[in-house]
C-alpha cells in the first residue's frame, strides 16, 4: 500500500494500525513532545487544484512537525494556468524527489490515476465528487474517541449525498467498521442508484433519519459552487433539513453531532449548535492533525 | 498578556522588556547566531486577509529563525472563500494546535474579537483602519536605535491619519513613551474627533508640521483603495503634503525620515529622499524582523 | 560573484565547479543523506511575479533540503499590488536579512539591476526575453550526464528562440562549453541579427535541423502569451515544427530529446514522445534539483 487513495484500501486491520499510530503521537504531543524526526529528510509536495484551508493546513502542519519539507503548489499560481496536464505535473514533483504528494483534485479519480505512475506515494486529499479518504479515517478516529467503538453504532448522514465525497468515503469506511448507516437529503441530492451504497437506510425525512441516533454528521451545502440552484431554497434547506433545537433532541442523548467544515451557519446547522454540548467539529479539526501525522507514517512503514 | 492586539497593552515596562529581547536576538543575529530553538516545536499560523509582503514576510521570517513551524493561509485561496466566518476559521486553527495566530483582516477590531475565544496567541497584524501594534512598536525601536531615547522628542505623523491603523498606533504607542506629537493632513483625512487621540498640536500645513522635529513619519496614501478619490489630486496632495528637499530643511538636522512602506515615490516623499540621508526606512524593515522575534519570545514568557 | 544573473558569468571552470558540487549533493542524496545543514541559518526569499511550478519548487526545495529558511513571495499577493516598485520590493527583502533573493520577472533585465543593489546574493530565475541561467546549467549537466561530454556535440535548439530566454542562456552556456549550435524555428521567431548568436547554422526546416544531431532541445510555445497569435496556426506549427514518430529517426540513435517544460502535448512533441526512449526531459528535473542546491552552494563558497 504505497498509496492512500481510497477507503477501499482500509480494512479493519490496517484502521486499527492507523489508531494506534495516532494514539500515540497525539499522546506525545499533548505530553509536550511537539517536535519529530520521523519524516525528517522526506519532502512533501502539496498540489492543490482546488481552495482549501484545514485540509491543507493540516496537511502540511502534520508534515512540518514530523520534520517534513513541505511545498504548497496552488493551481491558480502553477504550471497548471500554462496548460500541462495533471499527468505532466505529477510526473514533474516526482523527479523532484517528492516523497509523498498529497493532492487535491476537482475531477474524481484523479489520484487514482497518478498514483500508479509514479514511485511517489501520493495521498488523495480530495478528488472532485469521489472520495476523501483522510477526512473519513478523522471522522473515524473522532467518533471511536467519544464512543469508544464504531461497531453498532447507528449514524445518519444528512446532506448533498449525491455530491459529497465525505459521504462516499465515509459511508464506506464507517460502514467496514461496523456501524449502520442512513442516508437523508433532498430526493435530488441523494443518488439514484442506492444500492451501490451499503447502507441501511435511506429516507428524505430529516427527522426520521435522527431519531435515536448515535451520530448525525451534516454534509457541507457547496454554496459556493451551487448558488444559483441553491439560491432560492436556501432558506427552505435549512427549514426542511437543518439542524435546529428542537431536531437534536430526536438524536440520542449522548449523541455526536458532526461536520467535515466549513459550516455554513444556519443552514446545515443552527448557528448556537455549532459549538454546543454535542458537537464535535472541532474535535474533528483537531483528530485531522494527528490522523494525517498517522497516516505519513502508515504509509512511510509500508 | 496572551495576545498583541492593541499598544493599548503595551506600558513603558513591556516596551522595554521587549526591546531588550530585540537586542539580545539583534546581537546574537548580527555575531552570526542566525538559528534559534525558542520556537521550536511552536507552530505560527498566518492567516492574511488583506495583500502584504513586508509584514507577512517579516512575521514569518521571524518565526522561522527562532525554529517555528509556519503556515500561511491566505483569503484568497482559503475557506473564507467558502464563506467560512472569521471566527469559525479561528477556532479551526485553534484545533490544529496553533501555538501564534498572526492574523491581519480588513475589519477593525477582528483580532480582538477572536483573541479572547481561543487558546492559541493572537497577534494583530492588522486590522482594517484600526491598529498594527507590531509596526508601532518596530518604528518607537527604530527611533530609540537612533535617537536613543523617545521621551521628549518632536514627532509628527504626516498623511491620511483618519484611515490610518499605523497612525493609530504609532500615536498611543510614541505618546506613551513621553513624545511630543504632531499631527498633520489635509482636513479630510484628520479625524474629526481630535480629542480622542493623545495629541499635542494638529495642523493642516506640512511646513509648520515638520518645522523643528526630531522625527517626521508619513503615512501611505492607500491608493489602491482610493484611487478615484485621489486620481485628480494626486499631484496636488504630493505638492502640498509631501517631503521634498525644501522642506527636508525645516527639520532638526539630525531628524529622522520614516515611513511603513511601501512608499508611493513622488507622492508621500520625493524619490531621492526615499533612501537620502535622514531616511531610516530600510532600518525600519531590518528592525521589523528582530522586533517580531521579540514579540513572539515576549509572549511565549507570559 | 556574488549573483547569479547570465551565463556569462559562467566560464569553464566555473561550470565544472557547479558541476563537481552537483555531483557531491545528487550522489549523497542517492546514497540516503537528503537532508543537509549547508544552507542552515541563512535565508532564501523567493519573489515570483510570474507563474511558475517547477522553477519555484525546484529552487524551494532545494533550499530547504540544505536547510535553509524559504519564504514565497507571488507578484499576485505582495506589495507589487500595492505599486511598489521591484526596486523597492528587493531592497526591503534585503533589509530582512535576505541571504539569497531568488527571483523571476517579467521584466528583461530586472534581476540585473537589483542585484548591484544589494548584499543579497540574487539568482535569476528568468526575466522577461533575457535569460535563465539555472535552466541552461541544469540543461547542460543533463546532457553531461547522459553524454560524458559537451564539446564537439551537436546540438539543435528549436521553437521560439526569439522570445526564448531557456533558448538565450542554453546557446551562449553550450557554445561556450564546446557545442555546435543549430537554431531552428519559424523565420518570426528567429531573431533579427543573428550576430549576436554564437551560433553554426540557423534554417526555418526542421528535418534539416535535426539531421544527425546529439541532442534537440525543443521550446515550449507559449501559449499563454500568444494565445491570439498562435491559435489558428498551432496545428500547422505543430506540422512544421513538431517532433514526430519520422522526424526522430533523423537524430543520431543515441540523440536526447530535451524540453524545459511544460510541454504543451501534440505540439512542441508529438504525446507519445515526451517520454519517450531517447526523452531526458524528466531527468531535467531531477537535475535541476540538484543543480540548484549546487548554484545556492557555490554562490555561498565566493
Amino acid at each position: 500500500m504505497k498509496d492512500l487513495i481510497s477507503v477501499n484500501q482500509i480494512d479493519e486491520q490496517k484502521f486499527y494500525q492507523i489508531y494506534e499510530l495516532y494514539k500515540d503521537y497525539r499522546d506525545r504531543y499533548k505530553n509536550g513532545e511537539t517536535k519529530f524526526t520521523d519524516l525528517r529528510g522526506y519532502s512533501i509536495l502539496l498540489p492543490f487544484f482546488e481552495n482549501s484551508t484545514r485540509t491543507r493546513t493540516s496537511f502540511e502542519l502534520a508534515g512540518k512537525i514530523l520534520g517534513a519539507d513541505t511545498i504548497n503548489i496552488s493551481g491558480s499560481s502553477s504550471s497548471v494556468k500554462k496548460g500541462e496536464t495533471l499527468y505532466d505535473t505529477i510526473k514533474t514533483l516526482e523527479a523532484m524527489q517528492a516523497d509523498f504528494i498529497v493532492i487535491r483534485h476537482y475531477m474524481s479519480g484523479a489520484a487514482h490515476i497518478v498514483a500508479n505512475k509514479v514511485k511517489s506515494r501520493v495521498i488523495n486529499a480530495g478528488d472532485g465528487t469521489h472520495e476523501h479518504p483522510s477526512q473519513a479515517l478523522l471522522d473515524a478516529i473522532t467518533i471511536l474517541e467519544h464512543k469508544g467503538k464504531i461497531e453498532g453504532l447507528k449514524i445518519a448522514i444528512i446532506g448533498d449525498i449525491l455530491h459529497s465525497r465525505v459521504a462516499r468515503s465515509d459511508i464506506k469506511l464507517l460502514h467496514m467498521l461496523g456501524a449502520e448507516i442512513t442516508l437523508c437529503g433532498p430526493q435530488t441530492m441523494l443518488p439514484r442508484h442506492l444500492e451501490q451504497f451499503e447502507v441501511d437506510y435511506i429516507t428524505t425525512d430529516v427527522e426520521d433519519a435522527l431519531k435515536d441516533k448515535d451520530v448525525a454528521i451534516f454534509l457541507r451545502i457547496q454554496l459556493e459552487r451551487q448558488k444559483k440552484v441553491f439560491f432560492s431554497t436556501l432558506n427552505e434547506y435549512s427549514i426542511k433539513y437543518g439542524l435546529n433545537q428542537v431536531r437534536v433532541n430526536l438524536l440520542k442523548e449522548d449523541a455526536l453531532i458532526m461536520h467535515p467544515g466549513p459550516v455554513n451557519r444556519g443552514v446545515e446547522i443552527q448557528s448556537e449548535l455549532v459549538y454546543g454540548d454535542r458537537s464535535v467539529i472541532l474535535d474533528q479539526v483537531e483528530s485531522g492533525l494527528f490522523t494525517r501525522m498517522a497516516i505519513y507514517k502508515f504509509l512511510l512503514n509500508q
